[in-house]
This record gives structure tokens, sequence and C-alpha cells, in this order.
């Protein structure tokens, strides 16, 4: 929360290299999936957003969707970018959606969380789909690593009805039965800047939910996807909010992806163009959502 | 379905590389977790196992958080330790309880699904927390690609009860609402077998909730976690089977990993005795299961 409070703003740039929308700046070859070309090109493109986001955005989210998507070398080639990503001072939350039991999520959480992970991350985000039991192994390592974890709770998209919003017999419904059953180890692991390090995915396009999780668990930080490309506002993604002591609003990070990482005018720019589109559309995400939590 | 019949037992057998389990046979360096070294001898570990089951099971079920755990390294020698299962004419199903929405999902389809993906597998597990929309690029895929899915419904562990067994307002528990909901979907899917290549996971420790989720789903396959080291007997394994035209119960794949990769006389054993080991342990399931389906 440091570098977010340093910043004034909680964007959190997404990292999701989708092959379709690399500029043509930096691909390479036919860009066919498995390719060792392919990866160069990514890896090119990678390289040059986080030169251009560092120091004026606190942390990184890559999804590993797409670099699984690019096979082992993607993976190796993630490793590097975010080797680069913590060289120049950004923090890294891995978006990998993990759900396991037992020694299966240990072997997860020893992937990517701690210095001694083969992956080092910051944090990561959860499934809760298999009980409090699964989250458990990675509370530990968290604990023991000084790391973060986000536990999807009501995700961005319209099919987040279909189970999350179901009624229980009790009255709420499982989104607040999850955030709920969170409260407890949410509150035992809340840090030196008054926020737990055991956070929740809350969708940007979902503003009355999120004030709902955020009584929930009043210490717990939300992972804001949704906004910009996926149509959530930045009051919106801002809901959940409080007041922090700087008078600005707090209690999360606010990720945008396509949206800054794939600006139309930098789609076929020469590298100057790119540069300046790219400045320009992360100038415009940080301003609104620095007027967001400016109330 | 065919290899499963023609052997005459659904045993799937889990590639779980436990570092702290792995024989003494196999052992190398220090076995640190991101080493080539640990690399290496987990690769002759899984290499040996492959060799050893091959023709006397129909599938594989890599839990690739084990992989994941050593590094790209890992998921390096995933793809040389699949491509030589598939050499040997094992099928392949990814235990990686994946789920995420959109071009993300796709993302994960093509990581692993089909003969073009980097890492190509039969079949995978997913995570149907975020929503039907979650599952369907991942359907999408597998239809084009002739592969299967196996979404988490019940999960084997004590925890699968703090959400999943959650009572809705409408009667039905969350579960019974993840399996109702993928029901037009899974009868969509059925193929020549008689089986849809849309399955789901159910938890060898809770065979009551099997039964139910047959009711619901009687066409899918059952990937069934939990026989063996779970404490899950052959019986219970198999409680969601029906009658097939043989006359034996089938309908999933029940999967072992501990009991038959980590047999106690295997730990300390030279060459020739790990092997015994191994093959007892592989019999002695196999064995336990052709009793349970010939019923």
């Amino acid at each position: 929360m440091d570098a977010v409070r340093r910043l004034g703003h909680p964007l959190c740039v997404g990292l999701d290299p989708h092959l379709e929308h690399l500029p043509e700046l930096f691909r390479r070859g036919d860009m066919a999936p498995g390719g060792v070309q392919t990866v160069a090109a990514v890896e090119d493109f990678l390289t040059a957003v986080v030169e251009r986001i560092a120091g004026r955005v606190a942390i990184v989210k890559p999804q590993i969707a797409f670099f699984e998507a690019l096979g082992w070398r993607g993976l190796e080639m993630l490793s590097r970018v975010l080797k680069s990503a913590r060289r120049q001072g950004l923090l890294i939350l891995l978006d990998a959606k993990r759900g396991d039991i037992g020694s299966t999520a240990r072997a997860y959480a020893e992937a990517y969380l701690g210095a001694s992970a083969p992956m080092p991350c910051d944090a990561m985000t959860l499934n809760p789909y298999l009980g409090r039991d699964s989250i458990e192994p990675f509370v530990q390592r968290a604990t023991t690593e000084g790391c973060g974890l986000f536990v999807l709770v009501k995700t961005s998209n319209a099919g987040s009805g279909d189970y999350q919003d179901r009624p229980l017999k009790d009255g709420a419904c499982l989104f607040e039965q999850v955030a709920g059953s969170l409260a407890e180890q949410a509150l035992g692991m809340v840090g030196m800047s008054g926020w737990s390090s055991l956070g929740v995915v809350v969708g940007a396009t979902y503003p009355e939910e999120s004030q709902r999780v955020r009584a929930l668990l009043p210490k717990s930080l939300f992972l804001v996807p949704g906004y910009g490309a996926q149509g959530g506002s930045a009051e919106h993604a801002v809901q959940g909010f409080v007041p922090g002591p700087d008078g600005r609003l707090e209690g999360g990070l606010v990720n945008s992806s396509r949206a800054i990482l794939y600006p139309a005018a930098g789609t076929r720019a020469d590298a100057k163009g790119w540069e300046k589109a790219f400045d320009e559309a992360l100038q415009r995400s940080v301003d609104e959502l620095s007027a967001a939590v400016a109330g």
C-alpha cells in the first residue's frame, strides 16, 4: 500500500500478451503460438511496457494463461520479464486463479510465492471453489514469505451470476458466504499499512456487490478487474474503497490491461508513435483513477 | 472409453512428483526445487513410471502444480514426459483446475487442448466458480479438437463441504446446481462411446453425492479422485458408475497417485526392487478396481 499511497492512485497494469493485439512494431515472423520468434516478440513488447510504466504504477498483474499458451518458453520468458519488472521497482501480482488441496496447493504456493520460488511474485489470485482447506496452504506460505493473496469472490463477468449470486438457504448468496468465511482469517493478517494480506477479487462491473463485500471484509484489499475495456467506470471500480490517512479513498488495486496495453493509436505506429500512444493511454487511466480516489 | 473397456478397469495413474517421496534410486544432488538436477531426477522417475504403466492403464493424470513448482524447466520436462507417454499409447488428462473468462479461458484451452497446443493433452480439469461463460471457451476448443473436459463438482477433500455443499434457497445444494447447469451441454456432447466429452470431478470419499450427480448427468464421465491414499474404497469410487455393454460398471476414471507411485517397499530399493514394488502396487489397484467394476 505504501507505493499506492505515494503514487496517489490504485492502478495495476495487467500484462496480458494477446498475440492478435500486439502492435505492428513488435511483431516477428508468422506469430505462431508456440514459436521461438513469437515468444521473442512478446518479450520485446512486455519489456518496453515495463520500462514505460516503472515509477508510474505500483504493481503489474501478469495473466499467466497467456504465457502458458506460449508453452514452457512462454513461462521462461515471463520469468525474465518479471525479474526486470522487479529490478525497476514494480511489485508483481500473478493472476493465476489457482485452487487445489493439500500438497498440490502447497506446490502452487511454492511455485510463485516468496524469494525462493522459481518464479517469485508478491501476490497471487486464488479460486475458492474447493473450500477453505484449499486456501490454507497459500495462507501459510504467504504469511512466512510476506506475500499477498486475492481470493475470487465476485468476478467481473456476466456469468459470475450463475453460481456466485445464488441465494443460499440462510439468506446470503454464495459470494457473500465466501467473503464472510474469510473474515476472521483476513483480520488476523492485517499488517503495518492497516490492510490485510488476505484480499479478494471484486469486479468493477458490480459496484453494489462490492460494497456488500467491503462490509464483510473491512480490512481486505480488493483487486478490481473489469475497469476500462470490460465496461466498469473508475467510480464503480473504487466503490468498495474507504478514506485513507491522507483523505484519499484506498483499499485495493484497480486493474486495466487492454485499454493501456493496446491503444488504437499504437497499433500501426513506429517506435516514437507507439510510446506516445502508450503513455497517453496510461496517463488517461492514472488521471481517471486519481480523480476517483480524490472523491 | 475404448481403452478402459479393453483393459477392464477404470484406473488412471496420477503423475504427482512429490520431491520428498521420490525413491532413493532416482534422487540426485540436493533436490532443490528449482534445480536442473532435481528436474532431471523427476524426469528419470516419471519416464520409468510411464514405461511400467504403458499398456496396463488407459490414461495418466499429471498434476501440473508439481511441475510449476519446478519452474519453467519443470514444464519443459513435463512436455517431454507427456510426449513419451503418448508414444507409448497412454492418454493424457491434465489436472490443472483452470478457470477464467473470455480470451483468458481461450488462452488456457489453446495451451493444453488439441494437437496444435504447445503441450497437447487429451483432456483437462476445470474449476466452475466463475460461471458457465468460463466453461464455454473450453467446450468450443474441446469440441473442435476432440478433447475431454472434467469440471469440478464435488471434490474429495473435507473442505469441499464449505461451499459445494451449501444448501441453496431453491432446495439443491451448490454442487448439484453446478452439475445440473452442465446437463444440457453434456448431453449435446455425447460421442460414439455413449459418453459425453463433458465430464465432472466427483470424489471417491463422497459415494452418496456421486449417485446424486449421476442422476443429474447420466452421460458424463466421472473423474474420481480420493481413491487409495485419501481413504476412498474401490467400491465407493465406482458408486456413480452404471452397467456398460459388457456388463461391467463404467462411466468414469478412478485416479490413484501416491499409493501407486510411492509404495513403501520402493523407497530404498535398488532398480529391480523398485520395479517389483511398483508393479505390485499397480497390480493391487488394477485388481481392486477390476473387482469393483465386475460388481
